[in-house]
This record gives structure tokens, sequence and C-alpha cells, in this order.
């Protein structure tokens, strides 16, 4: 692969860049997942040359709504995981941003701290939508930092629509946050997130309103339908901030990848995650041969005929996939 | 088809539910989005049927944050379009809500001031998720209410996440709510709902801070790139709980699908639709002959491989290819 500009910066190949990403050089990485993100051609064979090397970091998603201080609480955990001397890669993902990357920017700033650390790899990531949003790219970044040998990859969104949902179903562990004052308790039943989070974080707790939303989410949580053995999701209290309780939040987010590593749900959850990441990559590929179709059998031609009531929708799609070699 | 009990109702085939739905019958158009929802079988015919009526109706997507107002915004728009003569159906869309249904009956009750118009039909839809939320289900509840032959149906969503980009996506003209004292301002660029806003209405006018949302909006608006003849999107001030400004919201509406028809953009617009329709069904039928897989091209069989590094995903995606027939 050459670089862009040709220039000053030498050509690097896909083996390059894989065995620099494995000797912990932060460009190899950024670049490795500029090839996610760019849908790169060589994408394919860097995902074949990572696979041996992946399913070793724990991979841990961190949601919630907007305010409740994610990427604070983030660089906290960032913090405690670096004092227990492990490496750490952080992948912040926007779905609320499919027009423009960089979205995040603002949030970035408040990760410094961790700026010049080389055990911390940041890196944030709008999702596009367009070859379905988290869940095609997400599961490929991921895939590309957990090879480069970080021992826990952070995976944080805003929690909006089904994006904590996706994130859920991408991480071995889940951390929902909350905060006091935002109409939290009626939020987690809409949104489902009683149903994904491995552990509830209620940071902002110093505020008033702390002690009620903790008392709700237990309340809530207690209702589900849990069985016997199953993890039951700890309600913890931090104040990012000034790194109040976040050792706890380190504490229980490694118990809880202990658990799910003795009773076999960690293997269950990545096979289920391996299951939809193929199902992604499937559907991707299928779309851009679709895209190249000519003539009555293209889409473009397909879709005038839906339009003008000439057939139906299903008879064009078994036209469609008659048409793909 | 057979009613669920068997006993008192009687069996209905497609052809009765189609004829009793373009007559008028709420109960057979109901039976037809459960079709939808349920991905009956019966289905692909059903859309067979309905094909050559459809097209006629004007869809009009409504969306915004939570809280803005946006079931009071609807019905009072629904009493609009019914003083004007219009037959109008209302499909909500809860794509926050992937777990479980029902979850707008609260945002209904509001609707009741129409529960009993026989030219109103109203329905509530969860977007479930598992075949890509509003993109596969939406756009054929919609079809089915167009060819039941209502003159405008109402596509109201929560804006989160990508829903809004997706429920403009599906409609002819589409309505952004926004309300003064919501962070919207801030929201607005973020959510990326300056792109796909036919019309702008500020709800709750007469509330503090509506002339500022007004004024932040106008401006923003301003700084897109539309071209000499593209439509200006108008930005408009209603307060829906009294019916303020809601006649010049109708009208707005009417404006736009009469220029839109004239340009040809609606006409653009529906194709587009159509081919993301085809599209989604499409992937849905390919995924369910991939979930129907044996052996060791089953997805099962492939994640496990991917999950413990055997093999790469997109390697394992063209296995699962080539293993459909």
């Amino acid at each position: 692969m050459t670089s862009q500009t040709g220039g000053r910066r030498r050509t690097a190949s896909v083996p390059d860049l894989v065995s620099g990403a494995r000797a912990g050089d932060p460009r190899a990485v950024a670049r490795l997942v500029s090839l996610v993100e760019d849908e790169s051609p060589w994408l394919r064979e860097a995902m074949a040359a990572l696979a041996p090397h992946a399913g070793r970091a724990h991979v841990v998603g961190i949601t919630g709504s907007p305010g409740v201080g994610k990427s604070t609480s983030t660089s906290a955990l960032v913090g405690a995981l670096r004092r227990a001397g492990k490496r750490v890669a952080v992948l912040a993902v926007d779905p609320s941003s499919p027009f423009s990357g960089g979205a995040l920017l603002g949030d970035r700033v408040r990760m410094a701290d961790h700026a010049t650390d080389p055990g911390v790899f940041i890196r944030s990531m709008a999702s596009r939508g367009h070859l379905g949003g988290l869940s095609w790219a997400t599961p490929q970044a991921v895939r590309v930092l957990d090879a480069a040998g970080y021992d826990v990859v952070l995976v944080e969104t805003v929690g909006v629509g089904q994006s904590e949902v996706e994130v859920a179903g991408l991480a071995d562990t889940t951390l929902v946050l909350l905060a006091p004052g935002m109409g939290d308790g009626i939020q987690a039943a809409k949104a489902g997130i009683l149903e994904i989070g491995d552990l509830y974080v209620v940071n902002k707790a110093d505020r008033d309103g702390a002690h009620q939303v903790r008392r709700d989410l237990r309340t809530m949580l207690s209702l589900g339908d849990r069985r016997e053995g199953d993890w039951k999701p700890p309600v913890l209290s931090t104040v990012a901030r000034t790194g109040e309780g976040i050792d706890e939040v380190a504490e229980q987010v490694r118990a809880h990848l202990e658990w799910s590593t003795s009773t076999g749900s960690l293997a269950a959850r990545r096979r289920r995650r391996a299951r939809r990441e193929v199902e992604a990559i499937a559907v991707a590929s299928l779309r851009g041969r679709w895209a190249g179709l000519h003539g009555h059998a293209s889409l473009d031609a397909l879709a005038e005929e839906v339009a003008d009531g000439r057939t139906d929708p299903y008879a064009a799609a078994d036209r469609l996939l008659d048409a793909v070699p």
C-alpha cells in the first residue's frame, strides 16, 4: 500500500502495518483503523492477518444519554485501568452523526489526560450509516485494536435510539451510565437499557437526586426476569470528575469478565458477535454487487417499476437476488 | 388465511383483505398492517395485490426530540387535514423500543380526538430491530396505508439516533419539530436534522426562547448549501395544544407536495425509497436463507471459527455467500 502523498511517507505493506501494530506502534494501529473507516480494499488482507491475534482483549461498552458524563467517566476508567497495568484502547463512536465525522472532537479534548501515554490509544469514529452504522465498522475496528494487543478496548457511544443495544451486542461487558436530573428513570425503561447493562453506574453521585436514580434503577432491575446463576448487574456510584468510585467500577468490570469467562457466557457472547459481524460483511458485499448491476435488473430499474406500481417490492427483490451471480 | 381463533371469526383471504381495505374497512387495513408486523408468509401475496394501488398518498414524516410535542402536533395536523376533506392514516413508529411493542400507548391516548373518526386510521408500530428497524417494516406499512386509499399518511417517529434520517428517507415531505428550552439549537446541528427537514416547526411558540430557536434555526439553515431552485424549508411557529399555527403547517405541507411534484423531486425521492425498500427485502430474504444453513457453512459454525481466530470474518462471509443457492 502506498501512502497518500507518495512523497515523503514510505510505502507500508499490510504485513508491515500488522507487525507494527502488534509491536505497539500507534501510527500502525491508526492506519489499520483507517482501513476500516475508508472501507479500503486492503481491509480484507489486513483482517486475515489480524485474525489469529484477536480474541484476547476485554471489550467494554460504555453508553449513556448525552450529558451523563461519558467522556469524563471513560477517561477516569482509563486511568484506573492504567494503574492496574493494562494497555487500553478507546473507540468513541458517534451514532448521531451520519453526515459528518469528527463530531466528538469536543469530547476528545477531555481525554487529553491520556494523550501522551503510549499505553493508551484513542480514536473517534462517526458511524456513517450507509453500511449499517455501528454494525459494520465498529466490530472490525474493535478487532484491529484487540489484535494489536490492547488488554482492554473501551467502546464509548451515545445512548440514543438503538445504538446502546448495538454497543451491547459487540461488548464483552456493557456499562450503562446514568446521572440524576435527566429523567433517566423513565428513559431507562423506555430505551431498553435495563436489558443490556452488565454494570450500571450513577455518575454525578454528589448531586441531588442521585439516590433516587439508584433506587429507581434497583427497583426496575429487580423486576426483570433473571434466572438463578445469572449475573446480577451491580448499581455503582461515581463522581467521575474527581475519580470517586472509579476503582470500584474497574473492579466490577474485572469481576464481570471473570464471571462470564468461567460460566461460558463470554464465549457464547463472542460467537453471537462474530455471527453478526459475518452477516454484516456478507450484506455489505452483496450491496456492492447489487450496486454494480446494469440493465433491467439494476436497482434503479427495479426501483422505478416499484415506484410506478408495475411490480411489487418482493418480486423486485427476487429479481435482484436472481441477478447476482 | 384463517383467523387466529378459527372459531367465531371467519376466514379472510388476502384478496378479501385488500378489497376490504380499498373499500375503507379499518379492520381490513389493520390486519394488512399486522401482516407486515408479523412478517407473515401472506405478506408477499398482499403486497403484489396492493402494488397497483400504491403511489397516490402524500407520505409526511414528522420527527423531533422527545418532549417537543410530536403527538399533540400530529393530532392537530390530522384535524387540519380532516377539515380539508383528506382521509388520513397515522403510523407512529418507536425506534427506541426494540424489545417491546406498544411503547407509544401513552401517546396514542392523546390522539383520542380522532379515535372515532372513520376518515382517520391510527396505528403504532415498534421497530423491532431484527430486520433492520424502520428500514424494513415501515415502508411496507406505509405502502399498505397508501394502497388502502388514505390521502395522507403521517409517519411519526421520535428523533433519536438515525431514526430521523430514516423517516426522512421514506417520506415525501419531512416535518421537523423543535421546541424552546430543549437545547435543540445544538442538537439540530449534531443530529443532522438541518439536512432532512422540508419544513421546520417550532412548537410551544408561546414559551420563552421560541424566538431564539427560530433565529438559530434560520441562521443554520442559511449556512447550508442549497442551490437556485431548491426548496427553501420554511420555519413555522405553532402552539399545537391550542391549534395556533397549524393551518399554516398544513398549507406548507401541501405547498411542498406541489413543488416536489412539479419539479420531479417527488418522483426521484420515491424511486430512492423504492430502491431502499427492494434492497431491504432482499437482505431480509437472504438472512432467512442464511439462518436455514446447516453444517460447516452454517452461521453458527462460521461464527465459532471467527471467534476462535481460525478464520477471519471476510473469508467467513465469502463462505456464507457461496453456500446460499
